[in-house]
Parts: structure tokens; C-alpha cells; sequence
């Protein structure tokens, strides 16, 4: 059994790429904190982060959360440089089921907008790196916030961290 | 590696006992029908599942849902007689990481209220079967129904159903 690793030292990073929905992201953030992961938010965004959206909103935690805005994805990567083996991207389309996703030191999983899904420009640039969630016919796709949190905690789950509640 | 199998011959029960916040119960509702999965809402509820209430949350998908209201956990277990080894619950004092959950046939995830958790009564009933997801120290908890989204896809991973948008 792999030995339980302190969540602190794992470097995960979610990146939504223009999301449109204030409360998905909000609850998105509320995740990410909870794992110590980065949010990345790549505009343009549905909504305002200003202080009166995010209060409007009942956003909890938001001020707390690890987040960096960027004008575009290319500014993203630009600055970031991810290695092409940390980037896993999600998609409807995605050729494997998340469970096979690899583990790495540090991952970025890279999650398309609400009603649009991931653009094809960000798509190419990361062949063999998509992944679906699997589900039936009966729903469009999962809840963005759900479907962040279910490839996040896979992205974790060889890692173990531990759980701070109970130590 | 394992076949997969198809989502539909799978059987999964969501309970969540006494929820208070309509758009949880909703988004997980569209989980559950995502993957076949039935949803039962143990009594009270901290909302109203009225036509006119469902219409003005917004609730995607709610009319498809498999879904029983129980007026209480104890007649939802009379009624439905879990075995307890298909019991699964999620607390934040669960004494084991959630990856650890069994894999059966037919599962019961359980669930406690948002504000409240799960009540000791039902705790009690089971002891043996609580599980964590892991977190650090800077939230509460996660949002109920990503906890659901993960918890309800770690109890298919060895399954590894099909996507169905794949097909």
C-alpha cells in the first residue's frame, strides 16, 4: 500500500478555460482549497470576480483560494510552461476514462466551459491527453464543479493524502 | 484489466438524509441519472420538491431522476433492507479514506445533511462502513454534491463503465 503523502506537498492545478457559471467556479475554488490545488480561470469569464459579484454570488472560501486570472490559454502555457505528460484534458469526447489517467508530481487537469466544453485549439495542442468522465445518454454532461471534483480526487488517489480532520 | 460493463446493469443508491439546499439535491440528482443511479431523499428536506419550487430553482434533468422520499431513515431501510455490507457512509469523521470502499454489486451511499452531517442514530447502525474524503484544515467540508459526484464514481471505478457518448 502506498504510504499516505501530506496533501501540502502535492502540486495539482485545475484550469477551467472560460467558465460561465459564478457558482460552478466558486464551488470549484471551494475544492481546489480543500486539496491545496491552484485555480487557474482563463478569460473570458460569464461572470465578475469583483467584490460585490463575489459577495452577491455566497461564494464561501473565495477569498482564500490559490487563484490566478489569465487573458488567454496561451498566456496560460506561455508562462507556465506545463511538461505535455502533467496536462490531462477533460472532455465529452475524451478518448479514455479518467480512471486511467496517469500520476504525476504535478498535474494540471483542464476543464472546458459549461455549455461550450473544451476549445479545439486547446484540444490539439495535447493529443492522447483526454479523458471522459463516462455516463449515459440521459444527461448532457455531469455539473462542471462535480465533474472537477470527481477527476481531482482520481488525479489524488495513488497519492493518498491524508485526511487533516482526524489527525 | 477489467471488462467494462455497462452502466445499466449496475446498482447504485444514493441517500441523502434530510438535505437541506434545493440545487445539491438537484445537481446530484443529474449525477444519479448520469449513471443510473437511484436517489433517495430521506425526510425532512430543507426545501419544497413542488413543481412550482423545482421550476424556480432551475433544477436540470429532476423529472428523470430515479427518485424516493422516505419519511425517515428508518423506513427507508425497513422498506429497502440494505445488506451491510452494501452500506458505504460519508462523514467527516469517516475512519477510512474513500478510495478503501468496497466494491459490490449493489451499493448505498449515505449521506448526511449539509449544516449537520449524518445523524449518530445512523452512524451507529453501521459501524464499520464510514468513510472520509480527504481534505486539509482551510474548508469545512466540500460541497455536498461533489462529495456525492466523488464518492458515487469511486464506487464504479472497478466496474469501469462504459461511455455511453463514446458508443
Amino acid at each position: 500500500m502506498t504510504r499516505p503523502a501530506h496533501i501540502e506537498n502535492v502540486q495539482r492545478h485545475v484550469v477551467l478555460v472560460c467558465p460561465e457559471v459564478h457558482w460552478n467556479t466558486g464551488n470549484i475554488g471551494r475544492t481546489c482549497l480543500g486539496v491545496n490545488a491552484h485555480l487557474h480561470l482563463i478569460e473570458p469569464l460569464g461572470f465578475s470576480l469583483s467584490e460585490k459579484e463575489v459577495k452577491r454570488a455566497g461564494l464561501d472560501y473565495w477569498h482564500k483560494v490559490i487563484l490566478t486570472v489569465w487573458s488567454s490559454f496561451q498566456a496560460f502555457s506561455a508562462h507556465i510552461k506545463p511538461k505535455k505528460e502533467e496536462v490531462v484534458l477533460f472532455t465529452k469526447s475524451g478518448e479514455k476514462p479518467f480512471w486511467d489517467m496517469p500520476s504525476r508530481e504535478r498535474m494540471f487537469l483542464i476543464f472546458g466551459s459549461e455549455t461550450r466544453g473544451l476549445p479545439e485549439s486547446v484540444i490539439t495542442c495535447y493529443p492522447d491527453a483526454s479523458y471522459h468522465i463516462p455516463s449515459n445518454l440521459e444527461i448532457r454532461s455531469l455539473n462542471l464543479s462535480t465533474a472537477v471534483g470527481i477527476a481531482l480526487y482520481e488525479s489524488l488517489r495513488k497519492i493518498r493524502p491524508v485526511h487533516a480532520w482526524l489527525e
